[in-house]
């Protein structure tokens, strides 16, 4: 990671981390990632982006519960490894003496971490694997190794994983085609690569040329300043357009296809993902442009019904300001959903590690499952 | 028109504009004004809505048209008014001493504001009805009279046809209704009322309490900045979503109708409006739910076929920035067109101050015209 080792560090008011500035140019954004030399998380933060890259360091569980929180670091496999990291810090800091004590330190680490956001799937799955291997040590010292062992894991196969989304996705790309795109599933919402831009990196790296059409997804503004962002830092060619702006250009023929992350995919193939999605599925059908999800396995379901899932509401402050320009007037009632749910009959294929998910989604899922 | 006679007055950097700071709690929001005391056109300044209500005063027709090019004032109705009391400025304006002379002038002002904006079919049309009138004069000061009597009369005429529109829109909506708009079609768009918020208040005037959702409109805001500033103005329960949310809201069951403006109309029921209108009408069609189009005659376009109507494509600055804060990292491409189409068969009505027409549209407005 082509950290600038000499970047000035300042401490960050609100929550204590401290930063470091990243005044080179870099060859790969690694969102996350684990410090040996001093027991550190450390993780661009994103809030900053696209004006600064900026990285903080985190050394206790409740920065990073924190951090994830704040939208420093996002996208559900990202926020899985980043959780799972969180609890190897909590394992590395406890004084405990036994592995019970360490077990009562961990599965406080592990509420505070998993009641950080309601929607993404990874988070718990990240958190549950690497509780259960805990589980099995027996001595504290064992438990801990166990802790970061699997959190380091999870940090490989993730790239991994992305890394075998993008050789299947790819295939389903022409050379030459336009691509939208919502929100930010690249490498800023998983350890490195992407999941959809991971797809498109795999296209790219086959020779084909592709464009994207990034949206700005508002409120957070994850397409503008990330998605944008690190298509231009990787040299791939990107345009802008405003969230309003998608019917019209499908409707004008620009868009050849569609591809997505996602924060939780049932059983059914109901797709939970960033606010907007559900909108640019819709249009997408009626234009017959292809609509496809790049999401892990980690990102799967398979207990929930589609009434089951929690939409986050975050805060009203996301839409009344930009940084400190006031868009709304004081007082007005906001709503601020940060999720939606895409129906199965407005995918048209799921991209996972193991194979490209056609409908019938839940009978394909347990064939690919069990392959 | 509660105007703060003794406001603060500073002149305007960009554009030479006088501006006067509205200090009093208005009653009523007149968008644009003709005053008779000094031959000037005043007009609130949209762009610093809602933060500050500051009226700007325009002595000279460059300056009406420059604040149509910056949307100081915007909406078509309003654009079509405000182009004419800037006629109107030229004449008084003009030391011609014949009517060729003067006719000249307005020609010269004429090509000046209708290059302001490409889209909005009541600009034009404001404009050549007003030149025709002029035309007919048989004096200079004859010909000035009845440049400045026409264009007043647009002005009373466009608050007749909103509350007409009013009064014939409000049967489509019942008592409760939860109502989408987008963009600003309200008072600020015509000189007062509104077109399809006039249709609103309408309702609500007959006892209907009605609740709207509006949705931001990015790139310029007009949801959050105007339609949620006018509405609370007037006590009119008003909650607002991003862009992004309008497809979620709509699965939740939370919208039952839909009422939007228009900057043109075909005679095919084809609708030009703010980018953004598509898609929430695609969504209003997937969800059975009513999408209504408020628009006066004066912005139905009887010639123009679909692809002959030129979309306003704006400055990528309306994306890039929001205030100061930058969104979007330098040099990325944006692509930003101001309107869309709305394809016929999206829309279940449209109501103008003559009557409410239902598909099929072209036969239908024969008819309404004809009556």
């Amino acid at each position: 990671m082509a950290r600038a080792k000499k970047a000035s560090e300042k401490k960050n008011d609100d929550n204590n981390i401290e930063e470091e500035e990243g005044k080179e140019s870099l060859d790969l954004l690694l969102t996350v990632e684990w410090k040996d030399d001093d027991n550190s998380v450390v993780m661009i933060d994103q809030t900053r982006l696209p004006g600064k890259l900026v990285y903080v360091k985190c050394t206790d569980y409740r920065q990073v519960a924190d951090a994830i929180k704040k939208l420093v670091v996002r996208g559900a496999p990202a926020i899985g490894v980043t959780a799972a990291l969180g609890l190897a810090l909590a394992a590395v800091q406890s004084k405990a003496r036994t592995v019970e004590e360490l077990m009562t330190d961990l599965d406080t680490a592990f509420k505070v971490l998993r009641s950080t956001r309601p929607t993404a799937v990874n988070l718990f799955w990240a958190l549950e694997r690497v509780m259960a291997r805990a589980k099995k040590a027996r001595t504290p010292q064992e438990a801990r190794d166990a802790v970061l062992a699997e959190a380091r894991k999870m940090w490989q196969e993730d790239i991994q994983a992305n890394r075998q989304m993008g050789s299947y996705g790819a295939s389903l790309f022409r050379d030459g085609d336009v691509v939208m795109t919502h929100c930010n599933a690249g490498s800023l919402a998983t350890v490195a690569y992407g999941t959809a831009l991971g797809v498109i990196r795999a296209a790219r790296e086959q020779g084909k040329r592709l464009s994207v059409i990034a949206t700005e997804t508002r409120p957070v503004m994850q397409g503008a300043r990330l998605t944008a962002f690190e298509l231009q830092h990787d040299g791939i060619d990107v345009s802008l357009i405003p969230d309003t702006a998608v019917g019209h250009m499908m409707a004008r023929g620009a868009i050849k296809r569609v591809v997505v992350g996602a924060d939780r995919v049932l059983r059914t193939g109901h797709v939970f993902n960033k606010i907007g999605t559900y909108q640019v599925a819709t249009l997408a059908k009626r234009h017959n442009i292809p609509f496809y999800v790049a999401a892990p396995l980690s990102t799967f379901d398979l207990e929930s019904n589609p009434e089951d899932v929690v939409i986050e509401e975050r805060s009203v402050d996301e839409v009344v300001r930009v940084g400190k320009k006031r868009v709304a007037p004081k007082g007005v009632r906001i709503f601020n959903p940060a999720f939606d749910m895409t129906p199965p009959e407005l995918v048209t294929g799921i991209i996972t590690e193991k194979g490209i998910l056609k409908p019938p989604f839940e009978k394909n899922l347990k064939a690919l499952l069990a392959s």
